[in-house]
């Protein structure tokens, strides 16, 4: 009887079960995190008294809902990962990605109870949750694909970063020294230059800081040009992800590999 | 008679046929098209009243001619789907997209008749039936090639703009947070500091808002760099979209397998 | 005799050929030409009298010798293309793109002498004859890769740019009727508001006009993120275009295929 | 004994060795440049004398460990290339990249002491030295494989950089005959306008300089499409050395290639 309604509640809340009551319980999900977000957004506004309260009730109510959603998922974490301990299911699906937001996107509301702190703003990370409308629609294969060439390539545009943060602290500091003396102001010191540094080097330009002094020129010539290279390394390892994926499944089709739609291992002819 | 003058008309109307005096008429109508296009930016200027006589005069003789274009292309929609009844046939061909852009293009001028709205404006639609210009010249595999890689990525494309969308709500909520308190007038509400998350997410940056405390410094430069990889992303799809046609042709031509000019059906050796 | 003369003059000038003698006169003419464009931007600057009695000095000698350069050029054509009758490789010749700027680039000093136009601006045109500097060095190769994607996707990238022009003229129409009316000195008309329709399009958005209407940021919007579509298709195109050459490159390496190195045809094996 | 000692010496400093004495001297340099690199950039800010006393002392110190080092190095270079002679092993090593970096690194504290020249910014030069921080982790590959690409592929990226060159002559030639009339300020010589030719090329546009003619606002516009493909070759030219050495990689697994670790030469099966 216990594990009968636990079965039921997994099916439930699981999307990729993909039953209709299942497909229900996602899409009010989805409704009520589309409701949180524009209450975030619309509390930004001067509103009347009346509305704050309409707002507060809206939230009071989608934390429970938040709240009993949670829960249900760890109590039902050992159906999600089969293969391992209860205890051990419960702590692996607490700490993954997905559940980590689902708690922060609770916890604001919680925590001004215990400490006195105001955390209300993280309200906004339940947009993230938006995430799972990927699990019931045919953009799953999609998103997929680009989390995955995101994954495969970490490692280099990690190592590319790397660079532009070294490059960064290199063209501040410099230019800190060029600019300083004309314009104590707007470089006032390392670290104010740094924003100097990252609006050209991404090329967005604002235009609150930028040199005066021929010298100044020169090295922000220099920093702009490498900007160039900065949207070109990650454009092109990114890139080398995408035909590499796609290259990979024709292959794999053209030799009838199948892999295992639940672990991603080959599986045997 | 009558299935010969309509047959007279579709090959004139029709310009894939290729016969000279349906060129002629395409280029009958692009010209009275560009002639349009040059009237409704000329009419933003202050022009004198007779000026602005002849380019009503203009504008009511282009609306005729389109006006009947349109019409006879409803009228032969059955023979450009000879396999649909001709009821159907024509609803097929009137919400296709050319033919909503043509309708949109003449709309204006009768509305005001019936509603007292002036639309007139969303004639400069009238643009986009510029893009006809691609099925008289030798530019339609190339023009046919972009719209290929567009309509195979455009799930992930879609996927990707998402993932933008949420991390526009996210930055400008976070942001509004931080820099309401200094900056109220431009930071005002989380919408209008989405106005500074568009600017610095497409690297546009007019300057006309940024943040000034260190905070909101650290948070437009992730968000900066977030928007190299959101150029990057699309750039990866759209890449990797127009090698994958490339190499499918290059197969293609090996194997010596066809496809069927009208349909696109693989064809059998 | 006559034949003799021409044939070392035509080593001499052609740098395909490779030896030292022509080697030495190619680094002279570059001289030259590095020379005239440091004047050329030398006379943006206010100079002593003297100083431009000197430029002027070196640019009469400059013109002289690049003059004697031109029309022995035009003589020897007929040895570059040896399958043309004399007049019609002269006459070729004449209407290469690499011979029209280096008349473009002498032009300028002898047409105040018949007609009253000062159009010395476009000496620094000679700065494009310093492309033959990819003649004489390892570059060579790489350089022409380069040119090559270009006339290979030249369809293509024509394409795009035709619906970027579509883009500008709609995107420009319509803010101004959204902005024209709250900011009548930056959006004057349709032709001014292009302006900031390529500065937002391009993603340079120096800032001196933008959009302050929510109509308008919602348009801007649109058109900043179409603006990164820009970026990527013809990024798209070329990165496919590098590919594809180098894979053909690397089959025809597989296969023993080679090229003339003079026409570029196939040769038997 | 001496060539025990300098054995020891040698595994201690070559990160490549991999034993556990090695990484902590590695983790120990590599925790003493940040350090120094936080210290430069405190220095900008205003701080107290006892503050800067510290500093002058971490400096002091990092500047002795830092030189011994090099001293280390170079005298066990032999040990590092043993295929040359001690003193060619040394040279060489002198004037590899890295030392450079590491003489260019410890050189500023010393020269004062002989010349009066403050060159003291120049020890922000240790951030490079980070980069070391590849040789000890995981991302060793992905790092290499990136400073792979750009080797691969420096003659395009420099041709493109040189056609780039000219293109910014030409565009400051041209805006400064164009504008200075009208803005004698901000265009005062063609050198000042290439800072604008810069900041629009590479879409920075940080706004201090922009065209305000008609004439000018044409060629802005020219300049600006020319930024898009200036961001376009370069990114298909990386993204294409990327795809291309991936899929080398594929082939040699393919076809059991292998290489010698420390050459990089190829292995017989």
């Amino acid at each position: 009887m216990y594990q009968k309604i636990k079965q039921t509640i997994f099916q439930l809340i699981e999307p990729s079960k993909g039953n209709l009551t299942s497909k229900i319980f996602d899409v009010i999900i989805i409704s009520l995190i589309i409701l949180n977000i524009i209450l975030v957004i619309a509390e930004t506004f001067d509103v009347s008294d009346t509305a704050r309260a309409v707002m507060n009730g809206v939230e009071v109510v989608s934390v429970i809902v938040f709240t009993i959603e949670y829960l249900l998922r760890v109590w039902t974490a050992d159906m999600l990962y089969p293969q391992y301990r209860a205890v051990k299911a419960r702590l692996k699906y607490i700490f993954s990605f997905m559940a980590l937001i689902d708690l922060i996107a609770i916890l604001p509301f919680y925590l001004p109870l215990i400490i006195p702190i105001d955390l209300r703003v993280l309200r906004i990370l339940r947009v993230i949750r938006l995430l799972r409308i990927f699990k019931i629609n045919r953009y799953t294969h999609a998103f997929g694909l680009i989390a995955q060439v995101f994954r495969n390539k970490a490692a280099q545009l990690i190592s590319s970063m790397f660079v532009v943060g070294l490059l960064i602290i290199i063209a501040s500091v410099l230019m800190y020294n060029i600019e300083s003396t004309v314009q104590p102001d707007a470089f006032s010191n390392a670290l104010e230059t740094m924003w100097w540094a990252v609006a050209t080097l991404t090329t967005v330009g604002y235009g609150d800081v930028y040199p005066i002094t021929a010298a100044g020129k020169i090295l922000a010539t220099i920093i702009a040009f490498l900007g160039i290279g900065m949207v070109a390394v990650p454009t092109g390892i990114i890139t080398a992800g995408f035909t590499e994926i796609i290259n990979k499944e024709k292959e794999d089709e053209k030799e009838d590999i199948h892999y295992c739609p639940h672990c991603g291992h080959k599986l045997d002819k």
